[in-house]
């Protein structure tokens, strides 16, 4: 069945417009605004839905894993069911192509069901077991288990580049309702319409599973005081953040200055440097072809898009700059998400371009199609590198610098040089690898991911991932927002010492009938516990 | 060998005082100065150490853990074989008996040890292996695998109640140094001696252990500046701090604003509410007696310390709070740990006493020796209590204050008025505690850990123990200072994309000769990885 587009707010199982002001998202590839009106939430609504939030976590943060398995399994088969309609209105308001949104609507369903699978197993929780020696000298030992509880109700915030896989039912959002956190969804303001169908989807699965009414809420807004009074609610306890440095820190900074603070994960991005070591050089290894699509997957709008490659200047680099220029000019032009997108990334792009010396390898001509841009590649000494940091802020979009350096010494400062990343990759031989221990070293300090011989873009949905890094690329190095382990960002741990066992939570009872992994008195045990 | 003392910073190997400004620690007993003089660091002793402990960083980060672990034994066998010299000064610092003098020298060496064996094992580092996919459809898999890294170089700042267990080689620098993180300590100005001495121990095990110079130094002095400069310094990762609210706001707010923010972990007290339902007013339950003992244990300076006893009005409740009063007032009184503690304690007490309702149950008479308090136990009803925050202020020392609540709804209400606390405790059956899921619920939101029939004072050091709790009673609930967990502040994930199997961590490597516990392929397994 066709859903409508009603542009209000969705609360709970209310649906309300409470606020005079309105707005359009417009189809990049057009340039022409979508005919869909959307309500900017109100303080009023942002209380409502909070409120219901947190009147709905005591009952959700109760519910065995297995509910919140079955619940998530049936969001992603109520995504799965409006495919069509959902792929067709994320095409409308992101301009990018049925591939890719038929490809992110199965990331992000399969990543509701990573998430269902991992709490159904159980020992995400980490739990610890100590049990009592009542005869222990100079005195007896209690009882003391622990496990991760949920923090509370959690805000998330739509990200402008992954209608589907950041966003609405998003990583944040699974791993957040995964932890037992009820989720108010601030949506990205581009793709609300996208945003408004898979949060229909999310309530109708709240209502199929039979979960509390006010565990999923989706607002509507473009201001910044929507973001800043969801931030601020003395009833959130976390939030979860895709977007833009400046955005990022502001709201960080609002979390952090409450009355009582609370864990704000940003992901801001990153320029995921490259180091191309000899080898890589040579034609036939073929890195000038994947990087080119590497650089332009997404029309560049990837957090992992690799913005600086780093090499030791002579000729295979000035190969492999034309090579890598040639192959970037080869790949037809698309539009970006949005014309401000558009606007930014030629302002920055021509204010790199002027920075002294850095040339372009590309060819200037901005493509003919509404908000297309000219996929570029940049080329600048390491000594001009090193020391301007101008040259390490993010171009969000399809461009590259390419930094040539006069020996390893002035790579390994260029490196040094750099802010916290996502990730950082190295191309070469496992020898040539061994044979750089100094960069190698400069890497896994500045980076959350190092990759060998592969391009970052493309982010595994795994227990092994780890999709954050070092400030500023994100405001807490120690947690992903990608893979299984994003849902240890949504939870605290609890002691409960000498506690019945009819009142401990399930997990940490002496009976253990989901055969869960837990350290059982200092030793790893799937077993349950027998007592005399 | 008596070790001396000589008053100066202990910056890797050597031993310094550029500065000109001295001070003196104060026997709490007798109320004199004790006889040695301290330096105060300068600037350039603080860049010294620092710059050290960041040298030191990368080789130090690489030890294996069987080589930390008995770099931490060695640290443990050389506090115990300087026992009576530690002890000695320790008493004369603290104005402690000897036997909590040694009680809590075993509690750090045990600490010590017990990090020593979480490193040799090697499971805390939580490694996750996903083996490639060569053939996967649409596009291969690649082979990932993560663990934790130690962050930097820690600083760690002395607590003034545990000269030991949380002060220079205490469950703080036990835990960094384990994680593989260089530690900077800044000692607790009350007993600079005995942070001295034992800082001796620990240098005299880094030479033994032939570690690199630097991954240990200690700075003396009493200036707020010595420690603002040490969290502000670029070079130092993260921090740990026990102490008061003042004091952790204060750091914790530098550490948030640096241009790269670090993990700040402060532990800032707590008032730990204990909730006595019906059945434990019997005096035949004897809890007046135990409550009594800890309440005085260490006269009150524990964070753990049960500063907030709640009830419902009655008889039993008015005969309890006698029987408490009387069991506090026949503990002998002892020194506080300081005249200024001894000052803060009267002020603190004197002021509550004179809130709106309060009233105490123990006699007004201070004792007669220096820095000795009067042990209170005051009274205050649970209407006059709700709405008024000055009565969950912690009174550091000998302190509780007993809140009788008309009927059980009162009482849900006081505890829901709460800030955040390390520990909550209810006494009673369990029957009682089925027949009150309100209460329960409400201390379980409040605490990082939750007592039945137990007292909170004594913190067992083992892996299910959380000694932590929501904000304000710590900067950050989501860790631990006490247990084998501690090490999880100072580490961050690392992911390693198609690396090399010689080039990864050798906890990720297919041979798994420690037989660690891994998650490979999302399977629990402490097995080793077969390639075909």
């Amino acid at each position: 069945m066709q859903q409508p587009i009603t542009g209000k707010q969705l609360i709970g199982f209310s649906e309300i417009s409470a606020g005079q002001e309105t707005f359009q998202s417009i189809n990049p590839a057009t340039g022409e605004a979508n005919p869909w009106h959307f309500s900017e939430a109100t303080s009023g609504e942002i209380d409502q839905a909070v409120g219901l939030a947190a009147r709905s976590f005591e009952a959700y943060s109760r519910t065995p894993g297995n509910r919140r398995a079955a619940f998530l399994h049936t969001i992603a088969d109520q995504l799965e069911s409006d495919r069509k309609s959902l792929v067709a209105v994320y095409m409308q308001e992101s301009g990018l192509p049925e591939g890719r949104a038929n490809g992110e609507l199965g990331r992000t369903t399969a990543q509701l069901r990573s998430f269902a699978e991992l709490v159904d197993e159980g020992s995400w929780v980490q739990a610890r077991i100590d049990t009592a020696q009542s005869d222990r000298e100079p005195l007896p030992k209690p009882d003391i288990r622990k496990c991760l509880m949920p923090l509370g109700p959690v805000v998330v915030f739509g990200a402008s580049n992954f209608p589907f896989a950041f966003s609405t039912a998003g990583g944040d959002t699974a791993s957040a309702l995964a932890a037992g956190c009820p989720v108010v969804v601030k949506g990205h303001p581009m793709h609300p319409a996208t945003g408004e169908l898979v949060a229909r989807a999310v309530i109708q699965a709240v209502r199929k599973s039979k979960m509390p009414e006010g565990v999923f809420s989706y607002l509507q807004g473009t201001s910044r005081s929507l973001g800043e009074q969801l931030v601020k609610h003395p009833c959130i306890a976390a939030a979860g953040f895709t977007g833009s440095r400046a955005g990022g820190l502001a709201l960080s900074a609002i979390a952090a200055g409450r009355e009582v603070p609370i864990p704000f994960f940003a992901e801001m991005g990153s320029v995921n440097p490259v180091v191309l070591l000899p080898t890589a050089l040579d034609p036939k290894a073929g890195w000038a072809k994947s990087y080119a699509g590497s650089v332009t997957l997404g029309v560049g709008q990837f957090c992992t898009n690799p913005g600086l490659l780093f090499g030791i200047e002579g000729p295979g680099l000035d190969r492999f700059g034309k090579a890598l220029a040639g192959e970037v000019a080869a790949i037809p032009p698309a539009c970006m998400l949005h014309p401000n997108m558009a606007g930014n990334f030629m302002e920055m792009r021509n204010a790199l371009g002027q920075q002294p010396g850095v040339r372009y390898l590309t060819s200037d001509d901005p493509p003919a199609g509404t908000n297309e841009v000219p996929a570029t590649v940049a080329v600048v000494g390491g000594s001009d590198f090193t020391g301007n940091p101008k040259l390490q802020q993010e171009v969000f979009g399809p461009f590259t610098l390419l930094v040539s350096c006069r020996d390893v010494q002035e790579l390994e400062s260029a490196l040094v040089s750099l802010e916290g990343q996502l990730t950082a990759s190295v191309l070469g031989t496992e020898e040539e690898f061994r044979n750089h221990p100094g960069v190698l070293d400069k890497l896994r300090s500045k980076a959350g991911r190092i990759l060998f011989n592969g391009v970052p873009t493309g982010v595994e949905v795994c227990p092994s991932m780890h999709h954050g890094g070092p400030f500023p690329a994100t405001t807490d190095s120690r947690y992903t927002s990608v893979g299984t382990d994003a849902i240890l960002r949504w939870v605290r741990p609890l002691s409960f010492q000498n506690c019945p066992q009819s009142l401990l939570p399930e997990v940490l009872r002496n009976t253990n009938p989901g055969g869960v992994w837990r350290l059982v008195d200092g030793t790893w045990s799937d077993e349950s516990i027998i007592t005399l």
